[in-house]
Order: C-alpha cells, then sequence, then structure tokens
C-alpha cells in the first residue's frame, strides 16, 4: 500500500493518542512499532492492531511520534533524537511550548531540526489504549506546529500524515496553538467546571427545573481531575491570560447586578452592561465555524414530537429518508415526566418547508426550533 | 370536556408565554379570553387560537394569568384583583420575588388571598406570540409560588392547571424560586455569555480548532440582549450571591495558574487547586437529575459511526428498534470535513452489551462513548 508515511513509525507510548495514532497508522499501510514503558499497555498494544514489537533485524525508524504526557515529552524526544540520528521526532502532547522550551534545553543544537511539535485533536473523555480507535481523528483538526529551525520537510511529512489518518492539518506555531487551545477547550473546560461546581449548592428541588441548558453547559465538566491538571497546568499562562479577560467582564457584570440589586431606578449603565454582556455573547459564538467550514445559519432546525417508545425515531427518519432530506444534524431532547422527545432537526434551509409540510401531513407534530 | 382549570381564564399579555398558556389551556377545555396592549397581537392571537376576545355578555373571569414583563407584572395583577373582585389572579413572569414586593406596595391587603405567582418554565429563545405552541409547557416544570397569605385553594388550581397544560407542578416560596433559577438558568446563561464574549479574541485559525464542548458550552450564549437584561436585572440578587462564589473560585484558579506558570517546580497546593476544581465540578454536574429524576448513571453511551448520506442513521435506529433496545437519548455528532456522523446513542446500560454486539454483528463500528 503506498502511503506518505515514512516507515517504519516508532509510536513512544501507548495510551489512548498514541493507540489511536498506530492503529490509524497500521491502516494506512505503515509499519508501526509499538513502546510503552508498561510492558502489559504495550503486549495489549500488540494484540489490538496498534504495531507490533520492535524486531533485532528491523531497520532504524524514519519517524519517531512520542505519546507522552508534557512533563515527560520532552526528555522521551531527546532521547529519540540521539537514539536514531536520521529519524524524524514528533510529540503530539495537547500543549507544544513547554515541550519546546524544555527540549531546547535538553537537547543538542544540530539534532533539534529533525524534532517537531503536533497535535492530533480527540476530545474525548476517556484514557488508555483499550479506548483507542483507528478513527479517533478523522474529520479532526491536526495541528503542525514546526519550531523555527524544523526543516520544511518535517511539516511536509506531518502534513502527509494527518492526511492519511483522515484528519485536516492545520500548520500553528507553539505560541499561537497554545492560544488556541487555551481559548477553544482549556477555558471552556474551566468555565464549565466552575459553573459545575455552582452545583454543589442547589436543592434538589431546585435541580428539578434543570433544563437542557444547563446540561449542554456542563456537560464537559465531567471529565478527568488529573488529565486537565497536567493540560491547565502545562498551558497555564495563556489560559490566565484569558481567564484574566472573563474575570474583568465578570467584575463588571457583578458590579451592574449589585447595583440592580440595591436600587428600583439604577443608572442606565448597569442594564447597559448586561446588555453588552449578552450581545457580545451573541457575536462570539456566532463565530464558531459551523459543520462544513461555513456558517451555521444555512441550515435551519425543525423540532418534531416524538413518542418515547422503541421505533418511533426510526420511523421519523425514515420517513425523512423518503422524503429525500438529509439531516444535518440530529439532537434528541428528553425532559422528566414527559412522554415525548423532542427531535432537534437541522437541514438545508432550502429543504424546510417541504419538510415541514411533509412531516405535517404524515402525522407529526412539527415546529421551528 | 371536563377540566380542572375554572373557566372563564382570562391571559393578560399573549407573547410567547401568554400565547401558549392559551392554546394549551383551550385545548384542555377551558374558556380563554385574550388581552394584550397591542390590538394587533391580540387579533393575532384570537386567529391562532389562543383564545377570544372577551364579549359583553360574558361571566366575569375564574382565574386571570398575567404574562407580561417583571417590571409591569405587579400593576397588571393589581388592576385584575380590583376589577374582578372573585377572580384569582397569576403572574408567570420569570422572577417572582420583584413582582410579589411591588404588588405588596400596590395592592389593598384583603385582595392579597386571590394572588399566587407562577412560572411555567419553557427555556425557548424565540419570542411574541407566532412562535407560541400548545405543548410548550409539556413535560417541563411549572413552579407556583404562593405567599403567606395566598389560600389553599388558589395552590390546587395552580397544580391543576399545571396538570392540565401537560407540566410538572413544583411548589416553591418565591425566594426559593428565584435562589432556584439563578442557580439552575440564570448563572449558567451569564456563564456561557462570558465564555461567547472571549470568541471576539481568536483568530479564524484558531476557531477552526473547536470541537463539541466549545458549542455545548456556548450554545445559549446566543440569546436575546433585551429579554435576559430584564430577567438578569429582575433576580440581580441572587444572580449577583452565584456568581460571587464562581469568582471567588475563580480567584484561586487563576492563582493557581499564575504559580505554575511562572515555576518549574511549583507548591503541590496549585496543583491540588485545579483538581478540585474539576473534581467539584465533575460531583456538581452529576446532581443534575436524568431523564426519570433518577441519576444519569444508569444510562450507557455508545458511540456508531454513521456515513454521512440519507437514510444511514434511519438504517440504524431501524436495526436498533428490531433488537428491542429503546433509547433513552441520541445525539448525532458531525466535524468539519468528516464523511462519517457520531451517533451517541444512551441505552439503558443493562442493555449495553447486547447492542454493542448486536450491532457489531451487523457491521456497524461501535465504540463506548
Amino acid at each position: 500500500m503506498r502511503t506518505l508515511v515514512p516507515s517504519p513509525v516508532r509510536v513512544i507510548g501507548t495510551g489512548l493518542i498514541g493507540g489511536s495514532l498506530g492503529m490509524a497508522l497500521t491502516r494506512a499501510g505503515a509499519a508501526v512499532q509499538v513502546e510503552d514503558v508498561s510492558p502489559g499497555t504495550t503486549a495489549l498494544a500488540v494484540e489490538l492492531g496498534v504495531g507490533a514489537l520492535p524486531a533485532a533485524e528491523d531497520p532504524d525508524p524514519a519517524l519517531v511520534l512520542v505519546a507522552a504526557p508534557p512533563d515527560v515529552a520532552a526528555g522521551l524526544v531527546d532521547r529519540a533524537l540521539r537514539a536514531w540520528p536520521e529519524a524524524l521526532v514528533a510529540d503530539v502532547a495537547s500543549v507544544k511550548a513547554t515541550v519546546l522550551d524544555g527540549l531546547r534545553a535538553l537537547a543538542r543544537p544540530e539534532d533539534l531540526p529533525r524534532y517537531i511539535g503536533a497535535h492530533p485533536m480527540a476530545g474525548r473523555e476517556v484514557s488508555g489504549v483499550i479506548a483507542a480507535r483507528a478513527d479517533l481523528f478523522r474529520g479532526r483538526p491536526f495541528v503542525v506546529v514546526p519550531h523555527e529551525s524544523t526543516g520544511a520537510e518535517a511539516v511536509t511529512v506531518l502534513k502527509g500524515l494527518a492526511t492519511e489518518i483522515g484528519s485536516v492539518p492545520i500548520v500553528l506555531d507553539a505560541a499561537s496553538h497554545d492560544t488556541a487551545v487555551a481559548q477553544v477547550s482549556h477555558v471552556p473546560q474551566v468555565m464549565a467546571s466552575l459553573l459545575g461546581a455552582t452545583l454543589l449548592e442547589p436543592t434538589e428541588s431546585a435541580l428539578g427545573l434543570a433544563g437542557q441548558g444547563l446540561r449542554d453547559t456542563t456537560r464537559i465538566a465531567d471529565s478527568d481531575p488529573r488529565l486537565w491538571v497536567e493540560i491547565l497546568g502545562a498551558n497555564a499562562g495563556a489560559v490566565r491570560t484569558v481567564l484574566g479577560e472573563v474575570r474583568e467582564r465578570l467584575d463588571q457584570v457583578m458590579g451592574a447586578l449589585e447595583t440592580l440589586s440595591g436600587s428600583p431606578d439604577p443608572a442606565i449603565g448597569s442594564r447597559r452592561a448586561l446588555a453588552d454582556l449578552v450581545a457580545d455573547g451573541n457575536r462570539g459564538v456566532r463565530r464558531i465555524p459551523g459543520k462544513h467550514g461555513g456558517s451555521t445559519e444555512v441550515f435551519a432546525t425543525l423540532v418534531v414530537l416524538v413518542p418515547d417508545r422503541p421505533g418511533e425515531l426510526a420511523r421519523l427518519l425514515g420517513e425523512i429518508g423518503e422524503i429525500g432530506v438529509n439531516l444535518e444534524d440530529l439532537r434528541l431532547e428528553h425532559e422528566i415526566g414527559r412522554a415525548v422527545g423532542l427531535a432537534h432537526i437541522a437541514v438545508d434551509a432550502a429543504r424546510e418547508d417541504l419538510l415541514t409540510r411533509e412531516l405535517a401531513d404524515r402525522g407529526w407534530t412539527v415546529a421551528e426550533a
């Protein structure tokens, strides 16, 4: 099988990310060697199809992928650069500047052009090789992170690798990468955790009033504390910068609420601070790219009532298929004590009227979202 | 038709909430009279089936529902108490203590036992009678809010009304209600808006790294600034109290990040603060009741790969129906550039193994979430 990935590839560290990379690269036709500090994990990785144990007669690896936490990645990268003087070496830790800084302190300067950072983005809350999947990175961004002396060939190799495993390569320097993940991943995690932590206070009857909004805003709060201590610690500066903006705005909002709670006729500025908060939130959230990289506004969302019995949702989706409309997105919403679910169905806005009419004709209760 | 709702019911204010209440009560067999400050809105409400215009020969209303913003609700309630001395009068504004306080300042003491607060929870980001739906409150909490001198019969009537429109009555006093909605609705809105507002900063390539987590945590940030200024302003004290806890925790987290970004070997306490944040978030989010009022942990979630073509999701759900397993929840996840969707399927944990095996036998790619 022809592949853009040089062989053999040595994967060092076969957890969720290393394991999934090995599986994906094996599937893409590369010869993958696996190595882990735990012999048991290494054996399990081989059994699961991540790759093979390195054999004495194997050629040296052409590419080494270090899949280890940020605090040990630099040491493993340095070891690999020294062990295999022809190999390209990449780490795939989720934070990049601390690894690069650590490596600069350890590595021989002549080895640095053979190092490149990478961050295949997965966003799973599970861990371990047992959760590894060859398709983990499919359709996801794969950030390629060269530094000043990285050779041009290294960028080409990593972009090729990203393409082979079905992900979308994006090239950023380490600082830009770390800022970006602070903004779109680490700060959202902190905000969800902060909000989740407030839910230790409410009474049970108060929590009985919770709707979908609370569930959505706190879903990612149910994630692994150990993992997040590592990530937040390794990207502390960038995360703190964004949280500083949050805190400044929070202070304004709290000041406005203080004024509003103390006076029946407060200054206009207080209401303005609240309106600006919500309006800026509107503008910010609308900047998130939609499914195909464009705005989400080309889709229309219908809400269809679905009785809570086996087969009803299948019947609905079967009929949507008969009508000939493709679903862009689907979310099923259930609430306490309700005998029906609400299927939120996103479709091409141009097909909305057709679908609404056809479903109503077939007896479904349809509403615009 | 027998109904638990006394007739006629006068609905004052026919926006989304008043309109939907009128439709639901009409459907439940009550005689509904509609009234709005805007004659055009009143006419539209009649045309949409919210109720009828009051006629000269109509008996006085037995129940009045004031569906107006918090700042005008008290005045309208007082007017109704004076106009119809036998009627029970309720307001349905989303914040209760400010309405009650306003009314105490306006109303004759002997009228107060005929007043009761209510909050049918809807959680739509749309507004206006055109968006009204008879099923808006179905399966949703309906908070009944008596005050000290509210008559017992008033509570019974409102609970009956809630039941008739398919919602779930919950009795709370005004302060408990306002604290509860601050915790489960208003503060989540502020946090989503704060997070959304940070998205004005990132570059487009940074936003290209966004995953489902960012989308979920910011979804409700895309809501109406005018509406939220009213709500937050009317519940300023309770919202500020919870935000005060958030700020205290945020300061701890920022302090920990400051220490971690400045030193390669920081005090153990810094990592501990981050771990506590995430762990407390875990515990808080697990307190949110699941679909049937229990813990969400009785459900297992599978992830199934679904090719992005019409009919595939229907085929999957059809086969799940054949296997005889009921879906508790379903979410379809799409990402940029990916040719498959991921169907996140929640089922009774006791059926998980069966479903995984049967789906795999039928050729589906299944993973645990």
